[in-house]
C-alpha cells in the first residue's frame, strides 16, 4: 500500500517541484494539497505541466480538518504561519516534513528575534529534527516532525561540515559569498524579480544579516562543540535555478590540500547525493539542475581555503531534501524518485 | 531481463539527453556508448551531472565491430554518417532507431537533393518506418529501423495531422513559423551560438529552405493522400531548450472552431504525450521543457487558422520520442520512463 | 536657447529610454517630468542608473497646471489617460508627442471597439499626425500634435510599405509572426512577466486579436488606397529588449527577387535609420537593441514573400523615434542624440 | 580638427565597444583599424550594428608601416602580442592606450612569472602610466603609454582605494570574490562559452591565481605603501555584461561606519564616473550596464567591512576608461562621449 502523503501550499515554487518528485516516486500517492490562492482549482489548471499527471484540486487550508488523515504531510507554508499547521497536523497523528524555518532553531529566542515573529509551539523544538541527512540520518529515520533545511544553509554547512567537525577552521574566518538564481525568491510578483528588471543584471541583499545564517551558525556549531560565526552575503544572479556558493576560510595548519580533499572524500563516503569533485576542478551549477545532487569542490589560494558548492535550490535545497527525508523516515531507499542526473543543457 | 542498448555518438546534446532518460528507465541497461571526441574518457567526465549514476567509457566507434552484441542501438550521429553503421547494426540483427535524416524519407532522391549526400543504403528505406508514434504506432512496433524524426517536423506534423487527415486544409496555405532554444543548434562551438552574441538576441535562418521541410511535405502528404506544401521559416530565440511552432492555415469551410477542437481532442485520444489545450489557450515552452510532452493550442483569428504548438525539441523533438519507439518495440508501457512533467520554474 | 520639454508619465520603460535620450541631446533641457507613484521622489532615486546626470524631482501629474510652459511634451501615459493631459497640453499652447493609441486612429470609433475606451477628444484626431517619419515625414514637421506609433505596427508597416505602396500585395495574404522582449510588457510586475516564469520559455498572446492590429491596417490601407487585413500574431520570448517580427505574403507576379530589393532599397534612400540588407541576408535583434535603427531583409520562399524586420521595442519601437519626430518638428539633423549603433553584445 | 585615432585589434568585444563610443565622440577621427581575421571586410560586414555609422575597412595589422599616422592609437591586441606593436607606434610618434596587460607592471618580471611571456620592452615600463584616472590622473595627462587597467583590476582597486590609502585595512584580510558577465571571456566561440552550456549555469574560476590579482595587489600596495596581498576569485555568471564585485576585509577599529562612508564620498568628490551609494544601499549591475560608471556601496556585517562594486567589463572596465584616458591626455571635457547613463532595462 502506497503511502499517504498531504502537501499544504502547494502552489509555490517548492509545491511545484515537490509535486513533481512525488508524481514519479513509486510509493507515493498524493492525498490532498491545499493553496489559498487556488482553492477550487485542479492543480494541472495552476501547473499546466501537469496535465495528463496530476488532477488534484486544490482545497483550501481551513479545510484541513475535513481532509483525510496521511502518514505524512509537507507544509510548504511561509515561518510564522506553518507552525500553527504543523501543530494540528502532529496532534492528528501525521509526521510533518515543514519546509519553513519554524521549527529549525533548538533555541526559539534566537528565531523571534531573526523572523520577527513570536513562536507558539516552543515545546516542538526539542523533537524537531534539522533535516539534512548527511548529518542527521538516523535521527531523521525515528522523527515525527523534520525541519527541512534552507537552502543557502544546506550548501554551506556540506561546504563545511568534514573540517568543522575536525575542529581545523580558524575561529571567526568563514566568509560565505552565495549566488542564487531567482525561483530562490518566490513566486510573488515584484518589481525586483520582474524580468527586465532581473534579467542581464545582478545584485547584492541581505548585507545587514540574511534570517539563512544563525541557521548555519547553530549547525557549524553544533558540528565542532564551539561557537562558529560567519559572514555570509546572498546575491541574485540571472537563472531560474540554483547556487553557487563559494566559502572562504582559514585553517589550522599543518594540513596538504590533499589531506583536507581527503576528509572530504570520507567524510561523505555513504552520502550518494555529495559529489567530492577531483583536486583542481569545481562545480558548476549546470551539473545539478533540477537535482538533489549537491556538488564540492575544494582548493586552496595562498593559504586560504576555499570550498565551492554547487545544488538546486528547489532540488536539494528544499524539495528533493524533502523527499530524500521522506525515503528515510518511511524505509524507501534513500534515492527513491531521486536518481537522475541535473537536467542538461 | 533488462534490454541491452547501444549509442553511437552519444556525447552530443541529443546523446546526453537519451543517456539521462535509460539512466532512470526500469527496462534497459546501457551495453556501451562511442564518441570520437572523447573516447577512453568516462562518461562522467565528460558530463559531471552524471558521476555517481553513470561510469562507461566511451569507444571509439571503429571498435563498433568489437562490442558486445545488444537488442537495440540509438544512432545519435549525423546524417550521412549515420547510415553506414546503422546498415552494420542491422546486419548484426540489432533494431536500431537513427536521430538522423538519413531513413526519413521513402524517396531517397528527395533525400539525396535535400542533404547534398549520396545515400548508399536506399534498399533500407521502404522497412524503415518514421518514428512518431502518434502516426505509426503499429508499424513502429514491429520495425527493424526506426527514423526518429526531426524536431521541428513533430510539431508542425502533429500540430496539423487532425485537420489534414480530415482533409480541411486549403492547398498551399501553411505558413509555418518556428521559435527555437539554442540547443538545437547542437553542441559544436560556433561564434553564432556563442553566449554573448545569442543571449538578448533573436535571429532568422533557412529563410531559402530548411532541410526539415521536405520531411514534413511527405508527411502531411501521406496524411491527406494529396501533396501538401508548407512555407516554413525557423528562428533562434535565447532559451536553451524548446520550440515554440506557430502554424497558420486556410481552412475549407463549414467548420466551427468548436468542431476543429474536438477533431484535435479525439484525433489524439489514445495519445498520452499530445495535450490539447481548452479553446482560448495555447501551451507555452515552459510547461513541456525535458519533458516528452508535446502541447497544442488550436485557433482562430479572422478566418485564419491558427495551431501552437510546443515541444522539447531534445525531449519529445528527439530523445524522449527516441524511448518511446523503444518503449512501444520491446513492449514497455509507452511512457515507461517518461511520465513527468514539463521542468518548471 | 535649448528647447524646453515636459514628460507626462516618465518613470515607466518608455519614459526611462525617453530621458535617457534627451539627457544625451544637445538641445534639449528637462523643465519637469510627472509620475504619480513616485511623486516626490528625484528621478535618480527612481532610477539610480541616473545618478550624477539628472536629479530632478518627479511632479504629481495633478500639478499640471502650476508647471512652467513647455516647447513640447512628451506623454507617456496608457491610452484613455492620455488624452485628457493631451488636450490641456495643447490648449496651454504646447506641441505634444503622444505615446499613447489614442490619437493614432483617423476614425475614433475603430479606436473605441478596440480600446473599449470613450474617446472624448475627437476633434483632435484630424489634426493629430501618425509618427511614423519615413512615411509622414513633412507632416510631422508642422504638427502641434503626433501620435507615437506602436511597437509592432513599425515594423510591419516599415516592413511592407516599399510592396504595399506599389501596389503589389495580394489581398489578404499577410501573416505576421511578431517576437518581442519582455520589456514591452512594460514596468508593472505580474506572474506572466516575473523572472522565474518568462525566463526560458516562450508563448503566444493576443490571438483573438491584439490591438495594434487595426493601426496597422489603417496605415497599410492608407498605402496602396484598398483595405488591407492582416493576420498578427505576437510573441514574448526570453530577453529584454527587442522585436524580430517576421511578415508572410503573397505578391502579384512579375517582379523577380533582386526587384523586390530594390524599391526597397529605393523606397528608404533617404531614411537614414532603415537599413536594407542584401539579398540572402537578413536581420537580427542584437545589431538594433538600444538604438533607433530598424533593420530590413527580404527574401522569398517558394513563392512566398518574406520579410524580417528587427528593431528595439523602446527605440525606434517607442522613445528613439519619438526623438526621432522632436527633431523633425523642431528642426535638429533627424539623427541629433540618435547617432550611435545597437549595443553589442 | 579632429584627433587622429587608430585601432589594433578592432574586431574582437573591447574593439567594438571602443568603435561604438568613438563614433559619438564629437572629437574623434577615426583613421584605420586593423584586424588579422577580417581584413579587407568593411567594419559594417563585420559588426552589422555599425551600418549606416562606419564603414572602414579592417586592414592587416602586417601593413601597419603603411597606415597613416595618427595622434592616439589604441591598441586591443592580446598580451604578449600587444608589445611588439606598441613599440612600433611609440616610436612613430604616436601616443598609445594600451588594452592588454603588457605595460601594466613597474616590475617585469612579475608580469613574466604571472604571463609566461618574456617582456621584451621592459625599458617602457617606467614611462607607462596604469590608466585609473581616479589614482593617476595628473600622470595620464602627459603619458605618452597608457596602460589601460584590467576590468575586475579596476572594481577592486577603486573599491578598496579611500580605505587603502588612509591606511585602514588589516593585513592579509582582503577576500574578493567576482561575478563576471560572458562577455569577459573574450569573442572566440568556446564549448565553456557556448550559450547552452553557460546559460542556467555560474561557475567558478581562476582559483590557483586569475592573472589580475598581482594588478590589484601592485596598486593596493602603491596606495598604503605596504605589500597587500589579497585572495581574488572570479566568477562567470549567465549575462552578457557587467561585474558585480563583493570585496571582505577586516579594519583597523576606531572608525564608524558613518566615518568609512564619509571617507569613500571624499575620496572620490572630483570623480564624476564613480558613485557612492547611500548608507544601506547597494549598487546592482543593470544600473551600468554600457556605462562608464563605476557604482559602489559600503557597509558591515557583524566588524567585517563590505564594498559591493559594480561596472561594465567592456565600459569603464575597458574601453570606457580608455576613451576617459584619451579624453585626460587631449584635453577633452573628462566626460566626453561618456556623459550617459546605464542602459535599461
Amino acid at each position: 500500500m502506497k503511502l499517504k502523503v498531504g502537501i499544504l501550499g502547494a502552489t509555490g515554487y517548492t509545491g511545484a517541484e515537490l509535486l513533481r518528485l512525488l508524481v514519479s516516486h513509486s510509493g507515493v500517492e498524493i492525498s490532498w494539497l491545499t493553496s489559498e490562492k487556488f482553492s477550487g482549482k485542479k492543480i494541472s489548471e495552476v501547473f499546466p505541466q501537469f496535465r495528463n499527471l496530476l488532477d488534484l484540486e486544490c482545497v483550501n487550508i481551513a479545510r484541513l480538518g475535513t481532509l483525510s488523515k496521511v502518514d505524512l504531510a509537507f507544509s510548504c507554508l511561509p515561518h510564522g504561519t506553518s507552525m500553527h499547521f504543523v501543530e494540528k497536523l502532529l496532534l492528528a497523528g501525521a509526521r510533518v516534513i515543514d519546509f519553513s524555518a519554524d521549527f529549525r532553531f533548538r533555541d526559539g529566542d534566537i528565531y523571534e528575534s531573526w523572523y520577527k515573529v513570536k513562536h507558539t509551539y516552543k515545546n516542538f523544538l526539542e523533537e524537531a529534527v534539522y533535516g539534512l541527512p548527511e548529518i542527521y540520518r538516523e535521527k531523521i529515520r525515528g522523527a515525527k516532525l523534520v525541519a527541512n533545511p534552507g537552502c543557502y544553509s544546506t550548501t554551506v554547512i556540506l561546504g563545511l561540515a568534514p573540517i568543522v567537525s575536525e575542529g581545523l577552521l580558524k575561529e571567526d574566518s568563514v566568509i560565505v559569498d552565495s549566488k542564487s538564481g531567482l525561483s530562490g525568491a518566490g513566486r510573488a510578483p515584484s518589481l525586483e524579480h520582474h524580468f527586465s528588471e532581473s534579467n542581464e543584471s545582478a545584485s547584492v541583499y541581505g548585507v545587514k544579516g540574511h534570517n539563512q545564517r544563525p541557521e548555519i551558525e547553530q549547525e557549524l556549531s553544533n558540528l565542532t562543540g564551539n561557537p562558529v560565526n560567519v559572514t555570509f552575503i546572498p546575491h541574485m544572479i540571472p537563472m531560474s535555478r540554483g547556487i553557487l556558493t563559494t566559502i572562504y576560510a582559514k585553517l589550522d595548519e599543518g594540513k596538504s590540500h590533499e589531506d583536507i580533499w581527503n576528509s572530504y572524500k570520507q567524510y561523505y563516503l555513504r552520502d550518494s547525493f555529495v559529489r567530492i569533485y577531483e583536486k583542481g576542478k569545481f562545480p558548476s551549477v549546470k551539473n545539478v539542475r533540477f537535482s538533489n545532487f549537491c556538488d564540492i569542490g575544494v582548493g586552496f589560494q595562498e593559504g586560504v581555503f576555499i570550498s565551492v558548492v554547487t545544488l538546486d535550490n528547489l532540488g536539494k535545497g528544499a524539495s528533493g531534501q524533502a523527499v530524500q527525508n521522506m525515503n528515510i523516515m518511511f524505509d524507501f531507499p534513500e534515492d527513491e524518485g531521486l536518481k537522475y542526473p541535473g537536467m542538461y543543457p
